[in-house]
Parts: structure tokens; C-alpha cells; sequence
């Protein structure tokens, strides 16, 4: 069977194609960017303007009751089953760099006397950059460790782990269950970065007794644009939970404006400031597709589409790229080829429509979303790759 | 005359009433919060819908290079006018609480050797919430000192102090300039939050060599629910600022993705994580309206309309209540009515569409949006509450 029939027979058999339906999409273009920026949800445009001309146009300051307020704490719980959480642990809010900074402290506090603050040393970089900065404001020091040895290098000096789940560039999935069972034999607690796995994959953080984890919102979960981050505390945490930026919104009695700082009940603590609530509404939204689908049935197609993109690679780009994201299931939803020049391979795809991104020294980057993105996708995108290398 | 007359007449005088026609306003309603949540510009809902339709939907990953990344050292230049800056020197993103824990732990580096951090002690209670956090990280203590007295208590120990521009539940305005130089004689710096004052009068931060300062744009600057915060930091500090949410979005070269943080240029540095788009932009339409008037005809409008507000009082409530709020021009924009039940009066007054907020103990608070509010609605306000209390 030719790549073309292949890609229709899947395309015609996949359980969860209608999830595409929920997405204003350019037709013109193959989009392999969704682990960068998801697409546009339909349900979006229509909330936020429910939101900005009812909600603030006309109930104003009131909004605050009626809704507003707990909109964190809510969306946290629609968040839960994502990752494996129940309800009253996740909170969502600020950027994935400010939760990391609350979640960093706090772990160092919950495991004081230990000097050490292990960094995946092929880190997102917002990751390697708020830990020095934590490093240096609590006094530990930081060493990173490769993500394939950590379990190895946790010791009796380590208070923390900062461990990514799915490696940014190159798409490899890290043994969530392990490293953490490894860091607990040791006396560590790991703080897991979901961004890359969240919305691609299931995360099991109650299953794998995770201690603290963060992770954004705007890649395999289509909030939009910086849309707002979000902060896992699992209750057994949740009491002693210490974290530095203690703004009024985690504060328990936040509207008795009392001149001390009590920390509020649950994860309710997490929270610093006041909450966005354009973007945490759009969030809202974009969360819906969730009612239509599960995070095993857009694994399973995750899975099947970059198996299927990797097959187009190989018969069609052979040798001229390397692949360097496993091809077993150790792996996200996304796919890192090696070229050379691969920023401006990536310009000329994005001048096609191809949409993927590029990441320093020679990865070509695409992200296959399950819930919009097609087979036929992956195999057009092999096409213009092959005639642009 | 009659109040009646004369707020007529007041009306039918003012040289900005034509900036109420770019707000979204109900007719029923009496809205005296705008110094909590700022009226809807009726530029917001077109310029999202623009924003998630066009630029999300259909740009997608490509309007990070379309706008979006500049856009809070753009958003900042917009503001800068409004607080006296030059340009450059503002960035907008994150929350005022998550901005003031960056100002503080940077001016504490760029003060060292002093063991004091210096708080209002009336301050809205986030200021001390962070204030308290950062002197734990940092090793310095923290002494409350009231705001009158804040001048002279600055002294040899003092590394920082942390100033309100306008105090939230009275109105006071205090002297920005006399209270900055005493700090600047004393060898310390001053970090002020201009969370009352910006947008309601003008502010003049290079005029006055003020160190650092934070604020929030949902208050009188209008720029909806949660809207993203702003940090001002003065080109003389800008190479040494040094603040702990080193998140990548304030490096030098943030997709170069180097393991070591290296601040980026100017107030760029100020940034942490992936700017919050979507509020962002609804802030940049609420800002339109400031090409329709300027801050010294919104300052004097803001004048006249809480003289009057004071004189409805004063004539139809008497005794009834206790004015919090200085008569003359040490104000800012809002107006504070001590009354017994204050709690219970707020619900009544709302119950009426007469819209203000409650502040602990006792305090109404009333606050005069000069763009939208009118000397009708003043005097409404105060017929409403002589019928409640």
C-alpha cells in the first residue's frame, strides 16, 4: 500500500478524527507546531466574549463572586485527571517559570539539610535558569545530572530533583515511576516539568507519588498564547507546603487584609496574585475537547501518527535526516530530525506551510496533536521536507 | 444651586465626558469601583476577537515573531507616559505581587550590607506578604512604618523601603518626591507601588530619580480582570538589576536556549516566563483611550468629581458617616466613608446598583474613574446611600 493510501486508511479508521471539528484551522496549512502553540479551539472566541462583554461588561467588580475567584482551584480540577491527580491539588495560574520558582523553594524546604539541587541537564532552559536563581537565594548548590542517570545520581546530599518528563528537544520520554521511586529511596523529593507531556500522554503524578510537578498550558492543552501555567501539590504536601511567593490570593482569609500571612487551606496556597481571568476562561474553553475524547485514546493516535510520520521519514527522506526521538513508545508527541542548516530547512518549510519549529544546534522539531492533527499531515509535511533538503 | 443643578451643570462642563462614549457601560448601574476593576473599553472585545481569531487562529506559532514577543516592553512604553518614565524602562507581565518580589530581591542586591526592609504599615497586605517572604530569603528584617513617618525613619539600616503611592483604603496620597529623597539622603532605596494612583494621576517617576516601582493595570488603567502587572526599572539600574524569576524570557538570547542566564538588555531583564498574550492585548486596546485625553485632565477631573462627591456628603449625610479621605489635593481618586456595619451598608448600596467595595474595618470606599464616571453618578451615589444608612 502506498504512504498516500496508508495515511488515508488511518485518517479514515481514526476513533478520534471528529476532535479535529473542534478546531478553526487553516486549511492551507500542515501545523506540527501544537507542542509549541496549540491551535485554536472553537469554543474559545465565543467564551471570551461571553466573558469580556457580560461577565466584566456587566456584572464588572461582581464577576469576582461569580466565578472568578475560584476559577484556579476549578480549572485545576479539570486539569486533575490530565495528570493523574485528584481533585484539590493542582492549581493554575502565572507562567510555568514562576510556578518552577514556588515549587523549587518549597521542595528545599520540605527537605532542608541537604545541599544538592539536581538539574536534567538537557533541560528546557527556563528550568536550569530558576533553579541557579533558587540555588543561590536557599543556598544549595546546583549539579546536572543526565536524565538517563538520575536515578543513578540521586544521594543523601540531594534535597531535590527538577526532572523534565519529556525532553524538549529530542521528544524522549523519561521513566516518570522510576526516577521517582529512585529519589524517594534516597531521601530526595523530584519536582517533575509536565510541559511537554501534559495533554500528549497520560501522567499518573497520585499513581507515581510525585511530590511536586508544574507544567504549562499552551502546547498539547491549547489555552493560547502564554496562557496560564499550573502547579501540582499533592495533599500529603499540601500542610507543610512553604512556598516564597506568598501573595495575597493564597493568603486563607484573602479579604480580611490582615497584616500577616496565613497560608490558605489545600493548594489554595499555591496561588500568589490576582488570577487572569481572560486567560484562564480561554483555558476554560479550550478544555471542552476533553468531554469528546481521553488522554489514552490521543496517546494511542499519538503514538500511531509518529510511527507513521517516522515510516514517511524513512522512505522518504532515508539518510539525509536523523532521526534522534526513540521509536519505541519512549516517547512524546513530538519528533526531533537532525539536519544540517536546520533553521533555515525550517524557514523554506514554514514558507510551504509546514509549520514546525527549530531548535539550536540542528533540530527540526514537529509536534503531532492528536486532536487535530491528521495522517495525511504527516505524510504532505515528509513531502515538502523531502523537496526542500 | 441644587447638587442637582450643579452636577448638571458640572457635566455639561467637562471637557472629557466624550471618553465615557469608548466605555461599555450598563445604564442601571452606578459604578464606583473603578479603582478595583476598571469599566470594559469598548475597544477590548473586537481587538481579542482579532487577536484569538486572526492572529492565534490563523498566524499560530508565527505571531510569537508578529508582535507578540515585544509586546510587554511595547505595552511598557505605552504606559510610561502615564507614571513619567522615559521610554524603555517599563515592561509589563505577570502579577503586581509576582513584580514587587522581583523589585524588592533586586533592590536588596543593589543595596547590600543594610538589615532593614522598611514596609508601610498600612500597606495593602500582598506588599507585606512578599515583603515578609523576601526578607527571609534574603536575611534582612522587616519594619512596618507608617507612611507619614516613613521620611524620618529612613535611616543608615535601611536597605529598601517599600512605599504605597496612594493607600488603598483612605485615599491618601503620599509625597512621592520628599519621601524618595529622604531615602536617596539616608543611602537607601525606594520601591513604590502605584497600584492607587496610576491612571488616575500623574505620576512622575523619573522626575522624582524613584529607584524602582511596580503597578497594575486593572484598576484605572482598565485593562480587565487579573490584567497583566508592570515593573519600572530606571535606566541607571537596568545593567545591575538582578532579580531572582530569571525565567528565559529575560535572557539575553532567549532562543539561543544556553544552559547559563544571561539578563537581557535594558528593562527586558524584568521579564520571567511566556507573556501572557491574550490579556495583554486586551490591556493594549483599554490603553487607546489615553490618546482621547491625558493624565493632568483626568487628575483634575478626578479632583472636581470627589470635591463634589464630599459636598453630597457633606449635605446629605452630615454626621451619618466619617470622611477617611483628606479634603484637599493629598488624595488619590477614591474616597473613603467610615460607617457602622460598613460590611453590611456595602451589600445594601450594591443591592441598589450603587457599586463601591467594602475595606475591613469599617471603610466604604468609593472609587471616581474620571474617564467614565460622571458628577450625576456622584450625587446618586450619595442619595442611594442616605437612604440606606
Amino acid at each position: 500500500m502506498s504512504l498516500a493510501d496508508t495515511a488515508r486508511k488511518l485518517d479514515a479508521l481514526d476513533p478520534i478524527a471528529h476532535c479535529r471539528d473542534e478546531f478553526d484551522l487553516d486549511p492551507d496549512v500542515v501545523y506540527l507546531n501544537g507542542n509549541s502553540l496549540g491551535a485554536l479551539p472553537r469554543a474559545v472566541a465565543p467564551r471570551l466574549a461571553e466573558v469580556v462583554g457580560q461577565q466584566w461588561g456587566r456584572r464588572l467588580i461582581r464577576g469576582w463572586g461569580e466565578g472568578w475567584w475560584g476559577a484556579p482551584e476549578r480549572l485545576g480540577d479539570r486539569l486533575a485527571p490530565l495528570v493523574g491527580s485528584a481533585p484539590g491539588q493542582v492549581v493554575v495560574g502565572d507562567s510555568t517559570s514562576v510556578n518552577l520558582f514556588k515549587a523549587l523553594v518549597a521542595a528545599i524546604r520540605l527537605n532542608p539539610g541537604r545541599p544538592e539541587l539536581l538539574v536534567d541537564a538537557a533541560t528546557f532552559p527556563t528550568d536550569g535558569y530558576i533553579a541557579a536563581s533558587v540555588a543561590r537565594l536557599t543556598g544549595v548548590r546546583v549539579r546536572p545530572v543526565p536524565m538517563p542517570e538520575a536515578a543513578a545520581e540521586v544521594n543523601e546530599h540531594t534535597a531535590v530533583l527538577l526532572a523534565n518528563h519529556v525532553d524538549f528537544r529530542s521528544g524522549v520520554l523519561h521513566d516518570m515511576g522510576a526516577i521517582t521511586e529512585a529519589a524517594h529511596r534516597a531521601g530526595a523529593l523530584v519536582v517533575w516539568d509536565l510541559c511537554h507531556s501534559v495533554g500528549a500522554l497520560p501522567v499518573e503524578l497520585d499513581a507515581h507519588q510525585v511530590d511536586l510537578a508544574v507544567g504549562c498550558t499552551y502546547k498539547f492543552l491549547n489555552g493560547g498564547p502564554g496562557a496560564p501555567a499550573f502547579l501540582y501539590v499533592p495533599q500529603r504536601f499540601q500542610d507543610a507546603f512553604d512556598q516564597p511567593l506568598s501573595g495575597w490570593c493564597g493568603h486563607a482569609e484573602p479579604f480580611a487584609m490582615t497584616p500577616e500571612y496565613t497560608p490558605g487551606a489545600g493548594v489554595t496556597r499555591g496561588r500568589t496574585g490576582t488570577p487572569d481571568i481572560l486567560s484562564m476562561l480561554a483555558l476554560d474553553a479550550a478544555l471542552d475537547v476533553w468531554d469528546k475524547t481521553s488522554i489514552a485514546e490521543v496517546r494511542a493516535k499519538g503514538l500511531r501518527l509518529t510511527d507513521f510520520f517516522l515510516s514517511c521519514v524513512d522512505e522518504l527522506l532515508g539518510d539525509r535526516v536523523t532521526v534522534r526521538t526513540p521509536r519505541d513508545t519512549g516517547r512524546g508527541n513530538h519528533v526531533a530530525l537532525s539536519v544540517p542548516d536546520a533553521g533555515q530547512v525550517m524557514k523554506e518549510l514554514i514558507a510551504r506551510e509546514v509549520i514546525g519549529d527549530y531548535r539550536p544546534p540542528d533540530v527540526l522539531r514537529f509536534g503531532f496533536a492528536p486532536l487535530y492533527v491528521r495522517y495525511a499531515d504527516a505524510l504532505t509535511a515528509v513531502e515538502v521536507i523531502a523537496g526542500v533538503i
